[in-house]
């Protein structure tokens, strides 16, 4: 069979070829569901563009560079690697290749960003894990290198750079309306120092939604460094109050499995005695029952792709980053916020 | 600070220039101590080696294809995100990169092969995941493609490609030695069905280690699909037995949880009443405490970097493909398998 052209895919979806260009090349002037039907056809038909001609084309390295995450966590850190997969799955459909690197802290990242450029020219950057003070951000957009990052400018203005972020409050404050609806009153929250601002964030979705509730009580506001261990010690504290919790809102999947520890620990039932709820879905709480806000992997990595060929099209440096896109985390329930 | 030349970096290692070229394009010359030396000073001065220069001595595109793992096991193939870290990082100190592709089977990744080498000419593929029939092997081959696998060539000639892969017989060996070791002589295994080859590796250290012993009882040696619904029914019916075991390995990390969740359903000890033992160790399995046998990952994704320099330096097609390179998995104990 002979390898099917821009010409056939724009005729057996019924557009224009200049649609099927703008679906590979700039998706965000296509309506979605002409983009999702000629992406379809893409696929059905495995269309390749050709790379030569876009190259010349649109000057471009087709090339993306991203990095891998280290190992260091290993429940909610894992989601990072689903990211990774649907950014290179999403991009290569649009004729672009994901260029990996690794790093540890940013001068490290910033150093590979540097032999990147000179040795592989690529478009763009697509960044994970934005932190107050990023160093990353600031070098890129000093040189005016193109690039998105999934994670908000934490500490910096809204508008410093094109984001994508899930919206963390969203989540919590689901969990917490959620336990509400099914009798809950006691709920605390497990969070961290308030040094990260991504935990505060999670934290005034529970606070708002208990506030609103008319339920207040600061000694169910809890502080604590990340991981199992942090989250064993602080519910075994909470579950020796005289008016314990009957309910945690945890902002991590970590967190969530050592309040589970500790409740399976002295006989209690998850879901019955005490519900727990984590964030970020992990594999792990997939698996154990744990239910957990969910980050849309898929869309972000969609959006963070779509920010680019619009930071790309757009004048270097654009008046105004495109974006951002702020996406609702979703509550996924399982066993431990069952009551039966 | 002057960027540091190779000059430098021999100086302060003291090796000639021809050493630290080594190090960087043929490290299988040099010996382990003087790499581990020179690597190092590599490090510490931020070293970078001129790519350009490089593609002129060697005329290679010193890019490197591999697939990102698509999310559809979240306990056992996590481990895979680790093997995908260490090949990024070790490559990158040798001056190469890491170009990913998605894809969902092998036609699919074939077709990802193909336009990869059409638009950016890759030196070389590391492939993960290898099977009996693999047709990607068999299409690398033929085509001449330099390419190294993670994983053996089930049901092919040995030599018939270069591998790394990992002893799965010695991890459940030195599993089940241990368990012995600690007094257990009633040791079962959980399985998967025998069309799967690397199962039944895994499966032939146990049975070979209990026939050492002079243990022989076949109701223990059960077959099941992945997943930890199906290692929680098979653990009932072990369980329910007149003489049931008091310990059990299994064949990943995702049946050992589904041991677990039955164990500690009927009010038994991990541990103390029924030890378990999984394989894989994944993120999941260090966090609740399951003792499992770790691949490892850096050394294995060293190996296949090794051999990859090996076949590239090779005329092509290679008399002999050079490797194998086969790993001793490393048993991790935790808290399931202690008695106390």
């Amino acid at each position: 069979m002979a390898r099917p052209t821009l010409e056939i895919v724009a005729a057996r979806a019924a557009v224009s070829r200049q649609t099927v260009s703008n679906v590979l090349n700039s998706p965000h002037l296509v309506r979605p569901e002409t983009r999702t039907r000629v992406e379809a056809v893409i696929a059905e038909l495995g269309y390749r563009p050709n790379r030569a001609a876009q190259t010349l084309k649109t000057r471009r390295s087709q090339l993306v560079g991203a990095r891998i995450e280290p190992p260091r966590d290993g429940i909610n850190r894992v989601v990072l690697t689903h990211f990774l997969h649907a950014l290179t799955s999403r991009a290569q459909l649009q004729g672009l290749r994901v260029m990996l690197f690794a790093a540890d802290e940013d001068r490290d990242e910033i150093g590979q960003y540097e032999q990147l450029l000179e040795d592989h020219d690529l478009d763009a950057f697509v960044l994970t894990d934005t932190h107050v003070g990023d160093a990353r951000t600031a070098w890129l957009a000093e040189r005016q290198v193109p690039f998105v990052t999934f994670g908000r400018p934490w500490g910096a203005l809204s508008a410093y750079h094109s984001w994508v972020d899930v919206d963390g409050g969203a989540g919590t404050r689901a969990a917490t309306t959620h336990l509400l609806d099914i009798g809950h009153r006691r709920i605390a929250f497990l969070g961290w120092p308030s040094d990260a601002a991504a935990g505060d964030d999670r934290r005034d979705g529970w606070a708002q939604t208990c506030a609103a509730a008319g339920i207040h009580d600061e000694r169910l506001d809890v502080r604590v460094p990340e991981g199992l261990e942090h989250g064993r010690a602080a519910t075994a504290k909470l579950l020796d109050l005289a008016d314990p919790p009957t309910a945690l809102v945890c902002v991590t999947d970590s967190l969530a499995l050592g309040v589970w520890a500790e409740v399976t620990r002295r006989g209690l039932r998850v879901g019955r005695d005490v519900a727990i709820v984590g964030f970020d879905d992990s594999p792990t709480a997939a698996v154990i029952g744990l239910s957990s806000a969910a980050q849309p992997m898929d869309q972000a990595a969609a959006a963070c792709l779509e920010l680019m060929h619009t930071v790309l099209d757009a004048p270097q440096p654009a008046p105004t980053p495109p974006g951002p896109v702020l996406l609702a985390p979703q509550l996924v329930l399982r066993a431990s916020t069952a009551r039966d």
